[in-house]
């Protein structure tokens, strides 16, 4: 297993076919195209991944491509996405035996739970769990917190390695930094807010899990290295263009879910050839023509 | 297949043993003693199951169990909940294979998702479907809610056979009911609100799936059969008494989620001999011992 | 001062002028309509009257033309809606000079609140109003529930002399009637949502504030009358009927808050000579003219 | 009227007698120890003025107050806090009597409402206002977020001359930001969010209106000045210091609204002699004694 990195982690999208099963050559592609922006580690099966979409043999699937593809060159974490810690140690195990090196998990969802059992089911999926676990704190699929408590809680007890941070709750955010700071830094923190990394950075956060990292990873690496470098105004500007890039997830108003931001990414993708179709999961609906044409003006211009 | 039945269709919970396994041989009991009450239909592996805990192994015997019990005396629904449509399909195929009559499957969760893609999540789980299919609202879990003419599309359609609604939205609910009726009643429409089956029925349901039907089914069978019979305020008074009995679900209020209703349902349930612990799934804490008393007291007084 | 009334209660909108003043002749004319059409007293200055758009000017002419127009026919209670004790005492003592029987008001609003606090909240408007006060539950305006316990313990204090429910939530709404009926009844308990005022009659509500009430009184009276008299099947034939009306509301999907609901009642009220414009408080949007004609095709269908 | 600011503007706690009503001395000592501080502007009846419990009178109090004090120092802005633009524009208007410069206020309340009538809500507030306006956005509050694209529409109309911004998103009001750049900055932007104000200061804030600031200022001073001379790092290590003051929002969790947060400002400051007493408005509940000396170790070790 490698170090927990620092630095940037784009969250990747899962490539699809037109009928709508993985496309591993592309898959392929993208991994080996993460890695040569310089990349510090890989994210599969997050919500970038539509992994909620995929059934267990397809995420196999992506996870013997990343891995394989990866090729021990940056640490690859797994999303183990399911609703309860017996179901997520069973994901776990099946991305364990396909060579990730971390497993990214999240808070029971379906059943209401409270803080208190959110803290048991963590434990639970540690003493559980193959790979060590990092917390995925996104309430907006979730439709829970992770208290600052919790997370605390759980680094002190060394139950978690990490945290990927994309509840948007900057003030709480900033809690748990202080919080990791006080322990003397047992976690890393990642923040999934890729709008306000360099805000983020500001803060405190060791690196940046960047959906939009899927479409342009170096200019997050190059953001990553002008903030390490204290340089906060040119780190700003360069967020600032790559906030203007991230527009084009608003060009199809009329979708929601996967067919919105991840068939945004999909789509600039496609028009960089770093996968072949923006086909996003069913049932989601595709980005229309005046979609696709708004996306592409934006990153024609983004990359000129 | 069984025909869809109108009535009371409980949604069994699933016993546990001490070790928080599948109690099998408490199952068989349950299930006989629901079908010996008089119940119309058996609803297993729903939120009152504590689907969202159990593995794959554990619903596969839970299945198995229920149906090899019913042994076709009645219809058993059976819940296919995940994430998405694809691993919903599989869900439904294992309970079929396992001798299960319908399938009673939500909206996407996780992934946020709109109406337009809801329907053709829908669409796209009965095209694939082993067995005819109920959609279940239940916003509290799901975080959607069916619009009326996302259901009465569905029903249109014949992409669903019945629907469950355990929003507790009652104006939409009549909305439904009243659409059905002018589709000339595709749909069975059952309530989940146990605590107000009377006015749901008075507004037009089919029947009724209690939660607290797993302790007293005797009682929803005759407060149906009272409200068939258009005899509304016996019924009324009837469900007071039924009210009465649910206040054990606040027993111990520093819980939520499994252990809160569930476990105070499992506790009366064990109290009455019907079941052999009151054991929920983990990682939620277990009822305190005066939340058991005063579960007790409140049992004791309904069934005096 | 008057007894409080079992019954239909309107909760009445205010007609404006072009100009979007009060219209003085236009509301006595509803008063006086409404009152020939045998509602058993009137509620001004509710959401339904735009309260929260009105000036303290023209709250005080919305007032003295009801008081004056009623003639103590049948009790006017007033909505006294401000965000905190302080300034609901000064609202209920003009409506009070004014000749209100009773004010109706909510938990504080802007400023967020617990149930603690809501309850000290009431205890300090009983304490200092000039009138008997009614406990108001609107979940959608204010954002927080009155909890059962809370509505129950300001009934046995003698703080509130009756409860208007519009929160939709009728699990909880049963806890009051149930509470209140052990409490021999301090509280008349209304119920706030026409669309299932029968189901809420049965269970055990005393009476009715239907927004639509404005539209059409005679059918909510002989609802009321039919269900007092335990005809509840012929009652939800009727309640059906009123559920059709109520569709105008959706007749311009694109308008929200006082222009949706309020502004299709009054283009009924206008088509039916019951008030003379449709106009809503500024700077709600208008309906459109194809919305106008949807109105007047189920108004003209619903009285044919 | 003085030019807008940038730099800091404390949001004025409203300093209360024992009996619970405006403490004019205390008001004055406030105001002239605030500008002593050296901060840039006074915000007088904001959420932490505890406005919404004030009557007008009080408010009339405050504001004449303030002014007096201020004495042309420093621009005096006013929360003009009511439900509907025809009742903030008779609020801005007691404000202009009474020397006011600039009044703060929000979207609609209590009524829903949507962007669109936002808009308009805010066109015809400046049509009437007898103040340049500034707009509010805090959605714990109103309930309704102010979308970018409302903000910023009302800046190229210059219908309004500055947001404070307290939704604590972000990303969004990142996009306020880069947009208003791109209009030539029409409009001035604070933020709200006190325990991140360097992240809101990098992504392009003109200030601070820091809760926190009414205890103390000079930290925030300071801490702005850092940022603008482009001390990044230094002032994230204040800014860190001045989060951990704010831990005595925490000090009695049994707490909401202005007792909880406004409490404890008032009570940090009754102890440093700023103000005499730390009682909130009625009816909220006052600080324990235990959560007064958490607040009482937590200051002192601040100050040391």
């Amino acid at each position: 297993m490698q170090a927990f990195p620092s630095g940037v982690i784009p969250p990747l999208v899962t490539p699809l076919t037109v009928d709508r099963d993985v496309d591993v050559e592309a898959l392929e592609r993208l991994v080996n195209f993460q890695i040569d922006s310089g990349v510090h580690g890989l994210f599969a099966l997050g919500s970038s991944g539509e992994v909620s979409f995929l059934t267990d043999v397809q995420r196999d699937t992506v996870v013997q491509t990343v891995v394989a593809s990866a090729d021990g060159r940056v640490p690859v974490l797994v999303g183990a996405i399911d609703t309860s810690a017996a179901r997520i140690v069973e994901q776990i195990s099946r991305a364990a035996d396909r060579g990730a090196d971390y497993a990214v998990t999240t808070a029971p969802f379906y059943a209401k739970i409270n803080q208190r059992d959110i803290l048991d089911h963590f434990r639970h999926v540690a003493g559980h769990s193959a790979l060590p676990v990092v917390a995925y704190d996104i309430p907006v699929a979730v439709h829970s917190k992770l208290a600052p408590t919790t997370v605390l809680t759980l680094a002190e007890e060394r139950a978690i390695v990490a945290l990927k941070d994309s509840s948007g709750v900057q003030a709480q955010f900033r809690e748990v930094v202080m919080g990791n700071r006080e322990l003397g830094r047992p976690l890393k923190i990642f923040t999934g807010t890729e709008v306000v990394a360099d805000a983020d950075l500001l803060i405190g956060a060791d690196g940046i899990v960047p959906g939009l990292g899927n479409v342009d990873p170096a200019s997050y690496g190059e953001l990553y290295n002008l903030l390490a470098a204290g340089q906060w105004e040119e780190g700003r500007i360069l967020q600032d263009r790559l906030v203007h890039l991230f527009r084009i997830i608003n060009a199809d108003e009329s979708l929601t879910g996967p067919a919105q931001a991840i068939g945004a990414f999909k789509e600039a993708m496609r028009l960089r050839d770093i996968i072949t179709t923006s086909v996003t999961a069913a049932p989601s609906t595709l980005l229309s023509e005046p979609a696709k044409k708004t996306i592409s003006t934006i990153v024609t211009a983004h990359f000129a």
